[in-house]
């Protein structure tokens, strides 16, 4: 069994020092949110499989593990995304009338990875508006991704927004099925232009200019208003890019580091977004550090059809970004029963501080904390007391 | 699909109120675990089951979700104990030559609640030290568990100390099979004396006797006295039961605030114990709340055979015992775009505040957060300043 160590591809332990950035991350950001007033819940890792998948699509279903319940005989899913998980806890356990802000953080489950560098196991942040339908509510969660990104000391972000709208309002009136409509996204996402020619050869005629002029519908605040000449002039659209104009304004106004920009076409993710979207980048990195957006649908199934939106992202993804903060110093310590030194230790303990007690015969062995203090017994007359020196 | 929010039995959503909880305990701990110099690692979710089960039995085993992993088709399993994890990382991922100190806390899946009311989701946190026989580290951990539980409010803590070798040292010699062996240990932990009457009928004398004492050999300090009298005389019982009674007298002196026990036929627990081993209980509490001992052979899979000892407990059985702390207040604010309003609100946040922002049409519903401030506009000579005032 001299390969029981080996793990499955795309699955990795998080060691000591990448562990602490991640938990750091995980606590300021859970912090974040809830200054904003999100409360923290946390969906189970297992849910029924229809409950799990509810108003997500295919997409979401590949990703997810599957399991049988011995005390059900059901089948049960690994959670591959919160995201559903929390609109069925607005929906059905928390039945609020108002404004419900709700944050959660932990780990999901991808049968496959999103990329050839991807984990299969992504520590999920998200954090998600119900019951309002205006703007505010959209803006509010940007306020808050940027926010976080920014305290996790990621800089010179840029956010892309787009909307669901504009897509789905140019291909309005045409009939697809699930198939070639997954084609278009594709080709849409590669920026691909032969081939959305070759899709839209038999769309009318408004449909397929809109299409063809999405890919290049991308950068900064000039692109709504190329967006209004070339895309066809149904309302939702116009609605769409009202909406996209009046968060990029005030984005710009709260968040002057944070470079706004455009991508019309982008409709990355899962398929449950209805309105406005955003994705957030950062230098360096290629994909998006953080998605979010409107989706109003995703409670439908559990008979609740609020309006929704928020954002998720990956801190293993983001922990590879930010930059590494200080390793807090420890002190290292004796081992001995002396009733002084315990209760000098248990002080500094107490006040924060990493006191490593050296376990008998390991005095001259490396140690993995870095001890720039350590504690000794100083000899008066009125006995020892334990003093911190410096190494 | 109105069922679809149906969740699995014994699998819930942690809600706002206790996850809030949950979260606290957690960061309690880990930090607890920081302050002794434990370093965090994060195991995954998913291993190849061989890894998964190395050196565990076949009671894990049971536990253990499988799935097939698309990539390979090898067998995986979803962890249903992080402890044999975190020896694979000591073993073979850091390697160290010195004393190593693991702590860990994340969820695990069963697939059968271990009992009526448990959860199939606990909440694993644990903590280890490898790489030191001593009894100094069976202390250091045990000192660890009792000062954060106290920390967590848990009061009139009871520690129950017990070592593996006391009952394998009764039986040694015995030819037993796993199954009798099996019904041997289920009936010390029910102190089931008719069954072990039957089951010791043909066992040599000194076994059977001693055997039959177990189930009495439990209570305060005049326990170790009693069964250096019951129990066979031989080198690894005696070792054991000096062990104890330095334990004893150590934990006595630094907890005087806790009760110290022996149970000296329990053998709860995966079976991976091999030296001392402790549960802690609290009044009105009818199971441990966590549970630890020394089990230097769980790594030997993985090559490496190192001293190791810790304990692990589930964060939402503490949570569900535990005080709850008094929720922290709130202030809640208008939406406005004023900046000065921005300003006060990113402040407030900044200082640990909530800050609740009432959306637009939402000023008249009830707020989740208990409210006990709000940030009003006060006209002055130089304009609006924006103050806090007690609702």
């Amino acid at each position: 069994m001299s390969s029981a160590w080996l793990l499955p591809e795309h699955i990795a332990d998080v060691l000591p020092a990448q562990a602490r950035r991640l938990e750091e991350l995980r606590r300021g950001l859970l912090d974040m949110a809830r200054g904003y007033g999100f409360e923290l819940v946390m969906p189970p890792l297992l849910e029924h499989l229809d409950s799990l998948l509810s108003g997500t699509g295919h997409e979401l279903d590949l990703r997810t593990f599957k399991l049988v319940d011995q005390l059900s005989g059901r089948t049960l899913g690994v959670r591959a995304d919160s995201t559903p998980q929390v609109a069925r806890i607005d929906a059905h356990l928390l039945n609020r009338a108002g404004v419900t802000r709700l944050a959660y953080c932990g780990p999901v489950l991808h049968t496959r990875p999103q990329g050839p560098l991807a984990t299969r196991e992504p520590l999920q942040f998200g954090a998600e508006i119900y019951g309002h339908a205006g703007l505010e509510a959209d803006l509010e969660v940007m306020d808050l991704a940027l926010d976080g990104l920014r305290a996790a000391g990621l800089g010179d972000l840029v956010i892309d927004l787009a909307d669901a709208r504009i897509v789905r309002g140019v291909l309005a009136g045409v009939a697809l099925d699930a198939a070639v409509l997954g084609e278009v996204i594709a080709a849409l996402a590669a920026k691909n232009s032969a081939a959305l020619q070759a899709l839209a050869a038999r769309f009318p005629a408004d449909s397929r200019a809109g299409l063809l002029a999405l890919p290049s519908l991308y950068g900064d605040a000039a692109t709504l208003a190329r967006a209004r000449e070339c895309l066809p002039p149904r309302p939702e659209i116009h609605a769409a890019l009202d909406d996209l104009a009046w968060l990029a304004s005030h984005l710009a106004r709260v968040h002057p580091d944070v470079r706004v920009g455009f991508d019309l076409s982008d409709m990355g993710g899962y398929g449950y977004y209805s309105g406005a979207r955003f994705a957030v980048y950062a230098p360096g990195v290629p994909d998006a550090l953080l998605r979010g957006g409107r989706y109003d649908e995703v409670g439908a199934v559990f008979g609740r059809n609020r309006p929704a939106v928020g954002f998720s992202t990956d801190l293993k993804v983001l922990v590879a970004c930010a930059p590494t903060p200080p390793q807090r110093r420890a002190i290292r310590a004796p081992w001995s029963e002396d009733a002084g030194l315990r209760q000098a230790v248990r002080e500094l303990r107490a006040a924060g501080e990493t006191v490593v007690c050296i376990l008998p015969g390991h005095e001259h062995e490396g140690q993995e904390f870095d001890c720039d203090r350590e504690l000794v017994a100083e000899r008066g007359s009125a006995g020892s007391t334990w003093v911190l020196r410096t190494l």
